[in-house]
C-alpha cells in the first residue's frame, strides 16, 4: 500500500516547528468547540454536532489545502486533526452552557481559533512556495474558511458577512498581512507567531466587547 | 487537441471493474433522482430540476476527486455521468408522485446512492494511494457530498446534519470502514461491495422506518 | 522565495490574448458589482460589501482553475483581480441606487459577467488540455459560481435554480457550447469572443425582460 504521503510533492515536507503543530491543534480544538456550540443552539444530535465540530474545525485547512495543490488534503491524512475535533465535539456533548448563554463561548472559541489559522496559514501557503501578498490571502481564505462552512451548514449567514458581525475579515487581514511581513523579514517564530495570533483574537474579542462595526453603506434618501 | 485522460497521473489508470463502473452509474441515477424530487418539492422549472439532480449526482465525486488530487474531475471528462444524471432529471420532470408523498421516493433513491458512493468512494480513494482510514473518510466525504450540495442549493439544513435525519452518518461511516477492511484483507470483489452498499442502504431505511435517532444534548436545566 | 509561477505546470503559461485579459476583468468588475449590490440589499457593512463582491467576482474563476487542476488558481496570485473586485466593491458602496431599484442593475451586471465569463472558462479549460464538450461544461460552472456562491453567502436560492430565474443556466449552455465550437473550428478570437460573450448578455437580458420562463413540472392532481 502506498504511503498517501508519498504522493505529496517534496516542497510539503520541509519542517515544521512543533510550536506550529501545537498551535494547529489548539486551533482545531477552538473551531470544532464553536462548531459544536452552534450544533447544540440549533438543537442537532450527536452525529449532527461530530459533523459540525469536524467541518468546522478542518474545513478551512482542507479549503487552504486544495488551493495551494496539496492532495490530500492534509486532514484527510493525519488522523490526529479528526481525533482532537471529535474530542471538543464531546466535551460539548456531554457539557455546555444554557443556549443563551452559548454566544460568548461559541464567538471566543472563534477568535481564537481564526487567529491561530491566520498565521499556520499564511506560514503555510508561505512554505508551498506562494509570494508574500498571496500567501496572506490563502491565510485569510484559510482562517475564515471553516467558520463560513459551519455557518452555511447550519442555515446561517456566515458571521464573516453579517452586518452585527463586529470586524470579522479586519483582524483577520491584520494576522495575515503581520505573519506575512514577519516571514519576509525572517522574523516569523513560535513566539512571534503566537502574538500574531493572539493580537488576532484580542482584536475581534475587543470588537465584540465594544460593538465595534464596519460603516454600512448610506441608506439612499433621494426622491 | 490534447486528450485530458493524458493529463492523469498513471495511479488513476488501474483497472476499474465492470461491475464498479455500471455502480457507480446506478449511483448517480439514484442521487439525480432524489436531486430532482427536492426540486419539484420546491417548485423548480425544469432547468433547476436538471441542475440540482446533476450537482447531487455528481458532487460528492468532484468533490472526491479533488481531495485526492485527480484533475479534472472524472464527471468532467466522462459524459455518461451527465446522460444519467439528466436522464433522472427527465424521468422525474415527466413522472413524479404527488408532491405530498415525495418524502419517501426522495429519501430511498438518496440512500441507494449513499451505499454505492461509499463503495466507489473508498476504493477510488485507496486506489490513489490512501490508506485505509484516510480513505474511509474521503470515502465518506463522497458518499454525502452530493446530498450536501443539493440540500445547501434549495436551501435546506442538509439531511446528514438535521436532529430528524434518522442516523445519516451512521450508516456511512460503517459503510465505509466496511469497505476499507474489505480492501484491506484482499476479499474487495464486485459481490461484497455490492452487499456493503446494501448493508448501507439498508441500515439508512430501517433507521428512516423505525426512527432510530441518535442522542441529542442535554437540553440544561442549572441557571 | 520561489514564484507561484514556477510552481504551474508549462500548460498554463500558453499566451492568453489580450483581449481575453481585459474582458477577465470587465467581468470580474461586473460581478463584484453585482455581490456588491446584493451586499447592499442585505444592509451588510463595508467589509460584507467588500467580501461578496470579491467572492462573486473571482469564485468562479477559482473553481474552474480547482477543476483544471491550476493551483494556485490564477486569483490568489495575480493581485490586480482583487483590485478591481474591490473598486467594483467601493464603486456601490459610495454610490448606489436606492434599494428598491437594485435589482435590475444586479441583474444585467450579474448577467455581464456570466456572458464574459462563459467565453474565458471554456477557452481557458481547452486550453488546459480538456476536448471540447468537457471544456464547455467547464466553462458553464466557471460562468455560474461566482454567482451561486454570492446566492448562498447571502442566505438566497441560487438564481441558477430559482422558479423564477427566467433562463440563467441555458444562456450560459448556449454560450460555452458556441465558444466550444469556434475553438474546435478554429475561429475563436477576440472579436468572435466578444459577440459570444455579447450573445449570453443578450438572451439572459431578453429573457428577463419578457419573462421567459422554462416549463415547471406538472402538479399532481391524481390522487
Amino acid at each position: 500500500m502506498l504511503s498517501a504521503v508519498l504522493a505529496q510533492p517534496e516542497k510539503f515536507h520541509t519542517a515544521v516547528s512543533v510550536g506550529q503543530q501545537v498551535g494547529e491543534h489548539v486551533g482545531i480544538f477552538a473551531f470544532a468547540v464553536s462548531g459544536a456550540l452552534l450544533a447544540v443552539q440549533k438543537k442537532f444530535d450527536i452525529i449532527g454536532i461530530a459533523v459540525l465540530a469536524t467541518v468546522t474545525a478542518v474545513g478551512g485547512g482542507i479549503i487552504r489545502d486544495l488551493v495551494i495543490g496539496r492532495t490530500p488534503p492534509i486532514a484527510f491524512t493525519r488522523l490526529s486533526y479528526a481525533v482532537v475535533a471529535l474530542a471538543g465535539a464531546l466535551l460539548i456533548f456531554c457539557w455546555h452552557p444554557p443556549l443563551r448563554l452559548t454566544r460568548w463561548p461559541l464567538y471566543t472559541t472563534d477568535a481564537f481559533g481564526l487567529g491561530i489559522f491566520c498565521v499556520t496559514g499564511t506560514e503555510t501557503a508561505h512554505r508551498s512556495g506562494l509570494g508574500g501578498p498571496s500567501a496572506a490571502i490563502v491565510g485569510v481564505v484559510a482562517a475564515v474558511g471553516g467558520g463560513v462552512l459551519r455557518d452555511l451548514l447550519a442555515g446561517e449567514i456566515p458571521l464573516l458577512l453579517r452586518r452585527d458581525s463586529e470586524l470579522y475579515a479586519i483582524p483577520a487581514l491584520v494576522g495575515c498581512t503581520a505573519t506575512a511581513l514577519l516571514i519576509h523579514y525572517g522574523h516569523l517564530d513560535d513566539f512571534t507567531g503566537a502574538i500574531a495570533a493572539l493580537a488576532v483574537f484580542a482584536l475581534r474579542v475587543l470588537a465584540l466587547r465594544y460593538h465595534w462595526h464596519a460603516p454600512q453603506a448610506r441608506p439612499h434618501r433621494r426622491r
